[in-house]
């Protein structure tokens, strides 16, 4: 059997996205330095992005809402307008840092893409996924770009199906245990993990203990031999 | 020869938004009132809102950044964090407003999904329409929601043929002249403007003249009856 579809997460699997998140809350941080310590902070921006995420979903847009919605809470609106101006200026630049590609992503890319269709499957906010894609340089690789509010299994199945595969003819590849490999594996899916350093702590979640149809992979450049060895 | 599809518009079509926009930009003006009077308000808003498409795309949550960023703007950062924090829930509202089909949809979509697959094509954040047309339970006329980031004849091309069929075999429906029917008659569907009452400013345009494959309708009751003349 040979698996025709190779589904790939975007944010952290082809670029860096957590560590752009990651200067952002050292910038948050450092702006409210005045009325809470760090670690009170994050604690109280977990919380709001958590109360918001069944209103505003994922993404850099909703984030920046919920950066500015803390510093109102935990400055019992005291915060000044310039501090709110510089969290504004913040989210912003985070929708327009330069998307680099991972190192040796367009390699692998460029050898999966002899061999399989890719598809492009990630969460988010589509304007701004669709914008990076674009930046990336990487769009012309992928047959089709699937930016989905929740990955499920159902998600895979019913995406994997629209490209005419069922899941059990697909493999998943990202850096998110709980979005890319679980629900993947619960549709029929291989899976394969490449971790990244850092991860948002909502999506934290333990990889499977040896799942048939799951690898760990050290980077992007080693899903295409995984990809030969089920052939 | 019958048309199969049928894309259907969301917003200001099958349910009011720019009526609950319009409501935010009230007590935007009335909140910022101190600052500016309510013309110059509007005027700064729509430019902020025109800077900020690229990088924002359309939605609510965008809406809500453009509305912070022009109030810190206007009032030179002098604005109090307590209109800031109004300004925000004002948005929040907005993205939790009920949502209330219009009158005569849910009898045009049964009349339409007898004789035709019913497609939803809305701009906008993909979190926030899906959760409107959870809310809206009109979900379950749909055989597809696709959710674009711009509705360009190339978009009705792709997404039209996604569901089987070429352009020429579908028609769009939606109440703006500048993306549901410039360009889906560009594309080769047949296309029904449904106007609504309030038009956002940027989506102005001007009608076709006599295009033998437009027309435009009262209501979205009569679409139907549009349609079996075509046949």
């Amino acid at each position: 059997m040979s698996l025709k579809l190779v589904g790939l997460d975007a944010d952290d699997t082809l670029w860096h996205t957590e560590s752009v998140f990651r200067l952002t809350h050292e910038r948050f941080n450092e702006l409210l330095a005045p009325f809470a310590d760090a670690a009170t902070l994050e604690a109280k921006l977990a919380e709001t992005e958590r109360r918001n995420i069944q209103i505003f979903g994922y993404g850099a847009k909703g984030f920046t809402l919920s950066m500015m919605e803390t510093a109102l809470e935990v400055s019992d609106r005291n915060v000044s307008a310039d501090v709110l101006g510089e969290i504004l200026a913040a989210g912003r630049e985070m929708m327009t840092h330069p998307v680099e590609p991972l190192p040796g992503v367009h390699e692998a890319l460029t050898a999966l893409a002899a061999d399989h269709r890719l598809i492009l499957i990630t969460k988010g906010d589509l304007f701004h996924q669709e914008s990076k894609l674009a930046a990336s340089g990487l769009g012309a690789f992928f047959s089709g770009v699937e930016i989905v509010s929740e990955k499920s299994a159902d998600t895979y199945r019913d995406v994997f199906k629209r490209h005419g595969e069922r899941a059990e003819g697909a493999v998943m590849a990202g850096n998110s245990v709980r979005s890319d490999i679980l629900p993947a594996l619960e549709a029929g899916c291989y899976a394969a993990l490449i971790p990244y350093p850092l991860v948002w702590e909502n999506e934290a979640a333990d990889p499977p203990d040896n799942h048939p149809r799951f690898r760990e992979l050290a980077s992007l450049r080693e899903l295409p031999g995984w990809l030969s060895e089920i052939v």
